[in-house]
C-alpha cells in the first residue's frame, strides 16, 4: 500500500513560497475557531527514522500559533509511566479543548516496536491494534480530532536520508545503532506498518500517507493535511447536546431486589471477624506492594448506604503511605475541558499503591444519566467506553474491585433521619439527598443496567445489601480478600 | 527542649471515649467550614521511628471525612522528581483550598536524613532550615494553614516501641536497619530535629510536639491540636482583598529608557548569523541533555514586542522533543484553588528538558499589580516569593534565562496597525491591546521595579531593545548562548 505515494512528488521553491502566507493565514484561523469550538486535536506523526517526523513537528511549530500548541514524545518513559497502564501516559499528555498536540510517533511506535522487535507475537500485535482504535474511537466521539499522518521513504530513500543526517554534526545525533538496524530490516518494518496503517484506518480517524522524500512538500502537504481536517471538524453542525432526564420510572424490577436485606451479622461475630479480615487484607497489600501489581477499590452506592462507614474499615487495615481515597464530585474546569475518563485515567496508581474511590467513572451511566447531564448518545457508549477502560486496567496489571452497596428504601429513610439528628453526622445530609431519593426508582433502574453491561469477568461488580452494616462491611472486607487472593 | 514533653502523659480508655464524639464532630464541622473559606492545610507529620507517624495519620483518616483529606509520603522518589528541584514534589501535591493534606514525615525528612547520615554538612542543614522556613511562609502567607506536630519518645520507648513493632507480623515490615541504627544514634538524631523544630517554628507555623509513647494521648492530641488550629484559623477575620489598579503615572523615568532603540542589523549580518547561534544553541541544548540539567526560558514584555517570533527562532535550533512552549493566561479554576506559584512549579522541566515560558509568574508583578487583580500586600511580597522560587530553580540545577523584550511607543503603534492590515495577522490583536497601550505608563514602571527587584545574580534580568526584530532575536539567541555555556 505504501508504494501507492512513492511518486518522486517534489514541491518548487517557487511553488513553495507562493502559498504559504495563504496556508499559514489558515492555520492561524482555525487555530482561533477551535477554541471557540472547544474541540481538541491530536496530531500523530509517524514514520520511520529518516522520514522527517522531528523535522515536520518542528515546522509545524513555526507555522501554528505556538501558544495553542504542545509537542510529546513517548520514547524513554519514565518509571512513573512504566508502573501504570500503558495508556495512561496518552491520557495524561491529552490536550484540552482548544488546543492541538503533535505527538511524536504517538501511541503506535511501541506497538510497531514490540512487533518488529518480536517482543510480541503477531496474535498480540493484530490485538495492540485493536486496542489503539478503542482508544481512538473513544477521544474522536468525546470530541477530540484525531489527525494521524504516516510519513513514507522507501528503502533506497532512508538510507539517503539516514546518511545525509550522519554527515552533518547538527543531526548525526538522531541516528543510532537502532536506525540502522530498522534500515537492514526495512521490508519487515514496513510491512508491519502497513498493517497497522491498513487495519486502524477508520472513518472517524484514518490515516494520510504522505511521500517524505522531499521536504518542501512534505511539510506543506503535512500542514495542509492538518488544515482541511481542522477546516472539516470545524464545518461539522456542532450535535445539538440535548440531555434530558430520565423518564419517571414505576417500580422498577431491578436484580438488586435480588439482595437480601435481612442478612445480619451479630456484634459478636462481627467484633471477631473484623480484625481478622482486617489482619488478611494489611498481609495482601503488603503481598501487593512487592509483587508490583496495584489495587483499585471503587464504591458506588445510594445515598447513606454506608460507602464512607466501609472504607474507614478497609484503611484501618492499610499503611497510610500506600492508599489513597479520591472522592469524586463534579467535574471542574480543566476536566471539563477533557475526555470524561481523562481524570480517572490520571488517578491510576503506581505499582504497589491503592486507591479508594468514593464514586466513580460510572457516574457517566448514573447520576449523569438520571440527572440528564449527559445525552443518552453519551451515556450509551460509556458502557462500551468503560469496559474497554477496565481492560487496560486489568491487562496493566491493575487489580480492580467493585462494589455496589444497597439500602432499602425504608433503611436509608431511616439514616437520613438519624443524620439530622446526630450533631456530627449533620453534614452528610442536605436537600438533594432528599431529591435524590424521590428518584430513586431512576437511580435503581440506572444501576441495575450498569451492573448488568460492566460485569465482566475481569472486573465484575459485587453488589452487597448494606441494611446491615456490620454485615456490609465484613462482605467488603472478605471480597476484596478474595479478590486479591486470586489476582495475587 | 524535648523533654519538655517527657511527662509520661497518659490518656484513660474512659476519657478517650468519653471525649472522642466532641472531636470527631468538631473536626467535620471544621472540615465542612474549611471548603466554604477556601483555606488549604498541610498537615506535617513528623517523629522518628517508632513514634507512631503512620498510626496517627491512619487514626486522623478516621476521624474526618476522608473525602476532602489525603496523605502524601515522599519517601521512594520517582525519576520524575528526582529529576526536578526539591520543592516540585511537596508543590505538585499541596491539598487545593477546602482541602486537607497529611504529609508523613513531610519536607523535613530529607534535610534530617541528609544531616543525620553527614551527607548535609552543619551549614547546608542549617541554609536547608531557612529554605523550609521561606517555603512555609511563602505557603502560609497564601492562604495555606500548616499544622506542624513532631510526635516525640524517648530513646528508651523508641527501643520499647520498635521491639514491639517487631514482634507483631502485622508491623514487622516497618521496622528496618534504618530504624535501628537511627536509634544506635538517638542523641544526635535527636539534636537535629531539635534545631530543626527550633529553627522553623514561626508565629505562621510553629511545631507542636506530643508525647507519643501512650497511643490514645498521642492521637488525641494530635487532632485536638489540628481542631484548634483549624478553629483558629477559620474564626480569622478574612483579609479584606480590595485590589485597586495603579494610579496613573506621567512620564515614569525608568531604566528601560536607557534602552538603545536605534540598535539595528543588517539582513546580511542577520541571514549570516542567524544560523550560526541557531548550530551553537542546537549543540548547548544536546549538551544540557547529556548533562541532565534543563532550562525554562521566559519571555516577558509589552504586547507586539515580538515574542512570539522570538520564540519560533529559538525552537528552529531545537528537536520538538526536547522542549515544551508554556503559554500563560489567566489562571483557572484549579489553578486559582491552589498557590499562585502551584502551576508555574507544576511545569519545572525535568532534566535535559527545555520549558520556554511566554509570560510567566511575574505576571503577578505586572499585569495583576497594573489591573489590581492582586493586593499591594500580595504583588509586594511577590517578588521576595519569586526571588526564593528562582533560587530554588538554580540550586536544584535548572538554568533559567529570562528577557523582557522592549519596544518603544511608537513601534508599537505602528505594529499594532500593522497587525490590523495583514490577515493572518489579525488574530493577534484585540480591543484589549489598545486599552493595555494606554496603561503602558503603569505597565513600565511595574516592568522596571520588577527587573530592578527580580534581577538576581542567579537569575538575571536580560533587557533587549526590540524595535528592530532582527537585533533582538540575534540578542535574544547570543543570551541564551552565553547563559548556556556559563552554566555547562
Amino acid at each position: 500500500m505504501f508504494e501507492t505515494v512513492e511518486l518522486g512528488r517534489k514541491l518548487s521553491k517557487e511553488d513553495y513560497e507562493s502559498g504559504l502566507s495563504e496556508l499559514r493565514t489558515g492555520l492561524l484561523k482555525a487555530q482561533v475557531q477551535l477554541d471557540a469550538a472547544g474541540v481538541s486535536v491530536v496530531v500523530l506523526l509517524d514514520g520511520p527514522d529518516g522520514a522527517g517526523v522531528t523535522e515536520t513537528a518542528n515546522q509545524l511549530y513555526e507555522w501554528l500559533d505556538a501558544r495553542y500548541l504542545t509537542s510529546e514524545a513517548f520514547a524513554g518513559t519514565s518509571d512513573e509511566e512504566r508502573e501504570r497502564p500503558e495508556f495512561w501516559r496518552y491520557f495524561a499528555r491529552l490536550p484540552r479543548a482548544g488546543r492541538i498536540s503533535i505527538f511524536l510517533r504517538g501511541w503506535y511506535a511501541r506497538a510497531l516496536e514490540h512487533a518488529w522487535s518480536r517482543r510480541s507475537t503477531p496474535a498480540e500485535f493484530a490485538y495492540d491494534l485493536r486496542r489503539l482504535a478503542a482508544l481512538e474511537q473513544t477521544l474522536t466521539e468525546g470530541d477530540t480530532l484525531i489527525v494521524k499522518l504516516w510519513l513514507h521513504v522507501s528503502k533506497r530513500q532512508q538510507k539517503q536520508r539516514l546518511r545525509a543526517l550522519e554527515r552533518s554534526r547538527e543531526t548525526r545525533f538522531r541516528v543510532d545503532e537502532r536506525s540502522w538496524k530498522q534500515h537492514a530490516d526495512y521490508r519487515r518494518f514496513r510491512s508491519l506498518a502497513e498493517q497497522a496503517v491498513r487495519e486502524t484506518s477508520t472513518g472517524s480517524s484514518p490515516w494520510t500517507l504522505i511521500e517524505a522524500e522531499d521536504e518542501r512538500y512534505r511539510n506543506v502537504t503535512a500542514a495542509q493535511k492538518l488544515l482541511q481536517e481542522l477546516t472539516r471538524k470545524l464545518a461539522e453542525p456542532r450535535p445539538e447536546r440535548k440531555p434530558v432526564p430520565e423518564a419517571q420510572i414505576e417500580n422498577p424490577d431491578t436484580i438488586l431486589d435480588t439482595l437480601d436485606f435481612k442478612a445480619r451479622v451479630d456484634r459478636a461475630v462481627y467484633e471477631k471477624e473484623l480484625p481478622e479480615y482486617q489482619a488478611r487484607l494489611s498481609r495482601l497489600a503488603r503481598k501487593l506492594a512487592r509483587r508490583k501489581q496495584s489495587l483499585i477499590l471503587l464504591f458506588e452506592g445510594p445515598d447513606a448506604a454506608g460507602k464512607g462507614g466501609a472504607i474507614r474499615r478497609v484503611i484501618r487495615a492499610l499503611d497510610a503511605r500506600q492508599y489513597r481515597i479520591i472522592p469524586i464530585s463534579a467535574p471542574n474546569e480543566e476536566e471539563r475541558a477533557h475526555h470524561y475518563l481523562w481524570r480517572f485515567w490520571l488517578q491510576v496508581p503506581r505499582h504497589g499503591r491503592i486507591t479508594i474511590s468514593d464514586r466513580s467513572w460510572y457516574g457517566r451511566v448514573l447520576v449523569e444519566r438520571v440527572e440528564g447531564f449527559a445525552t443518552r448518545e453519551e451515556w450509551m457508549r460509556a458502557y462500551a467506553e468503560i469496559n474497554d477502560f477496565e481492560r487496560e486496567l486489568a491487562d496493566g496489571g491493575v487489580v480492580l474491585v467493585k462494589f455496589w452497596l444497597h439500602v432499602s428504601a425504608e433503611e436509608q429513610l431511616k439514616r437520613f433521619e438519624e443524620r439530622e439528628r446526630e450533631p456530627w453526622k449533620q453534614h452528610k445530609i442536605t436537600a438533594e439527598d432528599y431529591r435524590n431519593r424521590r428518584r430513586s426508582n431512576q437511580y435503581e433502574a440506572a444501576a441495575s443496567e450498569m451492573i448488568a453491561r460492566n460485569s465482566t469477568e475481569y472486573a465484575p461488580f459485587n453488589m452487597i445489601a448494606a441494611d446491615d452494616k456490620r454485615h456490609a462491611r465484613l462482605e467488603v472486607l472478605r471480597t476484596i480478600c478474595e479478590h486479591l487472593d486470586a489476582a495475587l
